[in-house]
């Protein structure tokens, strides 16, 4: 076997910027309301103006802002009614001086009208004649066509993942379809000859599987297409020959490997004869003995056995690969926190420590690294950089949310 | 029509957990796996304990304790080697003193033996002998069966949203089946005469529906089912049919007004003569003409016709219903960030600010509040109280992310 240096978490991040830059998921067009949480591979351009009209905010009565020029409670200016625009329809007429129109909230203004006179500022004194008693400056209390976007303008960026706001931007200019990164595809192996399923009754000796659910529940979480998912006894060329299908059909490969001795090796060893192995241990804790590879256009990623560490991992090692493949400008949801107590931190690794938040206080979640009844508790995680010795009582820390 | 003062935000919310707690959404039984997003509608007991056996944590010999006591370099206490206890296989034998077993981290501890001796401190002497040079403590290198997960234990409280984190622990006991809420059932009714569809050509006076679409996604985003969604014109006698319709087989039905005069009250009389209207208005802003209404066993929201407004009334009111509807505990994402601007709220209103993070500091988004194009920048909001006036650069908020 090759001799590895365990790498920094930043040469890893690097390092997957590097090495996974010529694997790009596919486009694929579809429908917005089918977009929720995709990344767009296209920049949005606005094909129309919005509004699409010059538009009222306000209900009153649209004029020429010239004619109400000094128009006061003592001294309205008068106006002759000459429409009465409705919602939904194109105002007919054109105004001329001493003309107003009724207008609505969000309806079209009339050709020649600059401005707009609340309602609670005027008195119908008959049918068609109406008192203002307000002066009004020119495009006040009107929205101009393409006010809040222009025609071309652009938009949302490609890489953007897409929420309900995106949807709602892309609904008010008239697009209902958008070229989105396909669904990264996915192939889970869990390697280990004490493994069962969680459906198995449970035998001294063994242990449940609990990664092949979790990572797959994590992939889900990220929009990504678990293809398909194997548990496999440790045995060399049953392990080579399920990879090598994996790589032939997935863009990302995820393995978790059994605690058995020497599985760690022979994960490397296989990963090494289908393609590259870059990195061969990360000094983060949990989380050291992960792999990263690449076969042709294929991630493969070697997670830790234990649950714990395999969910650490895939927080601050998969989820930027994903971000990567996906070209995903998504930022993370990180609050800043007070941490209650000190927390010792291993010297010379970055330490990824599980916390909960109470009374605006962000509480270590503390336990053996083993413990799987911690990952309930809590609601997100810090990171302590390698070259810290640990964090004080009361410090100010990132809470990372899941 | 009846007189009604506007509320306040926290009435508001008081008044939603009191109208709405006979509304429960029924339970069904899912499979963990398409668990995720889901509330429990249970507490979780272990039925197993957690490791199922004592379990080593690291690679040595399995001894008894007492053995080791005073071994060191210098005078190594010397075993013979009883067994090679294998992974997932349970241990054969029951350890005598001066007796050693090797042991893999994970695999199952013989009985009698309390301690595990790292490899590190060991050397094999010959095949069946083997020399240790550091005394143990008793149970040093084990956890106990029970010690991460007792049988019988609380694991997940009824109320938790199940994330990839649940969804381990839930397979570590071997649960595969959970009781949750079923989906909530949603309709979607949208009015106004202006109204087009993205896919219709833009025509002046027209405006795009815009909300239906971003109610859906907002829905869909907090994991409730839209069982349909209807555009109307502003008639009443339609509208009276299609609530009563929507009524009868949804368990939250969202109104969002066209912006035409006299659209609001409409609303009000319609769900008034169906149940019961209680809030009517709310000092929020943006957001202010929201209506809650329940009528037998369906909470009915109307929310304000413009697209801005309306998300942000999704974001505080109908989140906090879906909530109660669903009985769910789970907290908001919360950041404390310095906020970059002095910012003004309207005194007397609840408001929400939208927000981006930028340099660890919120940057408010300014803009007229009918800015559609504001949306896709945010990452969050922020909530200025009623008594507030507003907030001064460098002050504290929390954001709210999206």
């Amino acid at each position: 076997m090759d001799f590895f240096n365990t790498l920094t978490y930043k040469e890893v991040l690097e390092l997957i910027e590097k090495k996974y830059s010529d694997i790009c998921i596919e486009s694929e067009d579809i429908n917005i309301l089918d977009s929720l949480g995709r990344v767009l591979s296209e920049d949005i351009i606005s094909p129309e103006d919005l509004p699409h009209f010059n538009r009222s905010t306000v209900d009153g009565y649209s004029v020429i802002s010239n004619d109400t020029f000094g128009a006061s409670e003592a001294i309205p200016s008068i106006h002759k009614i000459v429409e009465k625009i409705e919602m939904g329809k194109k105002s007919k007429m054109s105004l001329s001086s001493g003309e107003a129109a009724y207008i609505p909230t969000g309806a079209m203004v009339p050709k020649n009208s600059d401005a707009v006179v609340m309602i609670e500022h005027s008195e119908l004194l008959s049918e068609d004649e109406v008192a203002l008693y307000k002066g009004v400056a020119h495009l006040e209390n009107i929205i101009k066509a393409g006010d809040d976007i222009s025609k071309g303008a652009k938009i949302i960026q490609k890489g953007k993942k897409i929420r309900p706001q995106e949807i709602a931007i892309l609904a008010s200019v008239g697009i209902d379809k958008v070229k989105v990164r396909k669904k990264i595809k996915c192939t889970i192996i869990s390697t280990g000859d004490e493994l069962i399923d969680i459906n198995e009754k449970i035998e001294e000796g063994k242990i449940r599987d609990i990664n092949t659910y979790a990572i797959e529940a994590m992939l889900k979480d990220c929009g990504c297409e678990v293809m398909s998912k194997v548990v496999l006894k440790d045995t060399k060329s049953l392990f080579e020959k399920t990879l090598k299908e994996a790589i032939s059909k997935s863009d990302l490969v995820l393995i978790s490997g059994g605690s058995s001795v020497g599985d760690r090796d022979h994960t490397y060893d296989v990963i090494k004869s289908m393609g590259e192995v870059f990195v061969h241990g990360i000094s983060i804790k949990p989380g050291k003995p992960t792999i990263l590879g690449v076969s042709e256009k294929t991630a493969i990623v070697g997670l830790p056995g234990h649950p714990g560490a395999a969910i650490s991992v895939f927080e601050v090692v998969v989820k930027a690969i994903i971000n990567k493949l996906e070209k995903c400008s998504a930022k993370k949801r990180v609050g800043v926190y007070k941490i209650s107590t000190n927390v010792h931190s291993a010297p010379g690794k970055h330490t990824i420590q599980l916390v909960k938040i109470e009374k605006e206080r962000a509480i270590p979640i503390l336990g053996k690294s083993s413990m799987i009844s911690c990952l309930s508790e809590a609601d997100g995680y810090i990171e302590i950089p390698m070259d810290s010795e640990g964090l004080y009582k009361e410090q100010e820390v990132n809470v990372n949310f899941f």
